[in-house]
């Protein structure tokens, strides 16, 4: 690449960084693909790193020695995230969304990659610092937001089927009860599709008991790997008891009554302090 | 926000830009975000511009005027596009990808991000002069894909689903027959999901006979709605004729022989111009 002006070569990092999240980058592949002195590069690096910090874009972490570089982490600051999550409740909360069985339309919002970009960017600030080696998720609404998350994440995606399909190969299966509608349900994964003892991070679109979830964590012992994290955008609200513990939800449906045509929503477990400080 | 350097200012509008693609937006934004004169703003926009071009990262369109502003337009070229489904085709070609019955495995291809944004990027270039509402697909494989299009595109996802779900309110059924096995299935989109007149752009993972994506179509009169463009992923060559005329396909499988354990994979018909001119 020809020599390049650091004001061009700093929109040529920014945009370089950006797209490569979670990777280590060495100070030699920028040096030498604008070939310029690594000096003049961690100057160019100090300044990208004060305004994604400043503009809360993400860290950008830098590793000294031989085998050091710079890594993008996004992340956004929960302040951020909470404002946008009572955006959102706001949305969920219009009543022309309720439908028959108390269910709530959301398609309209989950179709909406902007939103799916700022949701998947908030777990993958949660989960930054776990080991982490694929993202996982059952079809079909989950999978949008498991993308969007391991995109952020750099990693990539496994998808559960309801069904066994010709296309994945020889899978497993296993049976798990809904917790809702206590129903018996299959879900299989194909056997090429997750390593033996993978470290999964599972992102669904919406809990209600948890019986899906519990019912993936169920299926990953089959292939001994370890659960490091569980994400829900939505969760209900109206559920005594969960099937799985340990999750971080965005949002909570606190109730939704078709008789009066009034859902309340509000943000989910991971701002529970926050929310506390506030009042 | 603080006045800015123009170094920081770059770093900041780069990653404003980025994030907004198809957006158009005001010099008055930016020079009012950085409290600087208009006249640094374009000289900025100036210098993005030419690295965005030189790296192929897309347009920069400025529009002048009272109602005027700037839009970035991600757009990666043919000759770039050719090279990524070249070394995408070597990789369709390894024989542990065979499957019983003559399937081919791609979920690890179809799982990672990178890849999924990279022929997202493709189609909203090839799609980005046309009137288009919302990106359609069809459960379940396609989803990724049609979130990153349309996410390059800023544009809304529609999901037809094969069942009908308690969660989609409404919906409108169409039974059509799958080109390959001649079996009659069912597909359904719910009511509020697509607008009236809206303009589509379909775009789906693999495509065989067609029988899917001409299902769609059916589907889509019922909303009085008009196809603007069929982008696939894969198409399979194993096949005499197709129930589609007019689609843009990026990769081609010739042939899957269970066999003798080959199979063979070609650049799609969006590059046919490109193919004859290299021979």
């Amino acid at each position: 690449m020809k020599k390049l002006k650091r004001s061009a070569r700093l929109v040529e990092m920014t945009q370089y960084l950006l797209f490569r999240p979670h990777t280590l980058i060495p100070l030699t592949t920028f040096a030498e693909r604008y070939n310029s002195a690594k000096s003049s590069i961690s100057e160019d690096l100090a300044i990208i790193k004060e305004v994604f910090e400043e503009e809360k874009l993400g860290e950008l972490q830098t590793l000294a020695g031989a085998a050091g570089g710079v890594k993008f982490i996004p992340k956004v600051s929960r302040a951020q995230s909470l404002q946008f999550i009572q955006q959102l409740c706001t949305q969920l909360e219009q009543p022309d969304r309720i439908l028959p069985g108390g269910y709530l339309y959301m398609s309209d919002i989950m179709g909406q990659p902007m939103i799916l970009n700022e949701v998947g960017k908030m777990f993958a600030s949660v989960f930054a610092d776990k080991e982490i080696d694929v993202v996982m998720t059952v079809e079909t609404k989950g999978i949008p937001l498991a993308y969007s998350t391991a995109s952020f994440l750099n990693l990539p995606v496994v998808i559960v089927r309801r069904d066994n399909k010709v296309t994945e190969g020889s899978a497993v299966s296993i049976n798990y009860v809904s917790g809702s509608n206590k129903r018996i349900q299959t879900m299989s994964l194909s056997r090429r599709a997750l390593k033996e003892e993978s470290r999964v991070l599972i992102i669904d679109d919406f809990m209600r008991m948890g019986g899906t979830i519990h019912g993936m964590m169920d299926l990953l012992k089959e292939f001994k790997a370890t659960v490091q994290g569980v994400g829900v955008f939505v969760e209900s609200g109206e559920v005594e008891e969960h099937l799985v513990d340990d999750y971080v939800s965005l949002a909570k449906l606190s109730s939704v009554d078709p008789k009066t045509r009034t859902v309340t929503a509000e943000p989910g477990n991971y701002f529970q302090n926050d929310i506390s400080d506030e009042e």
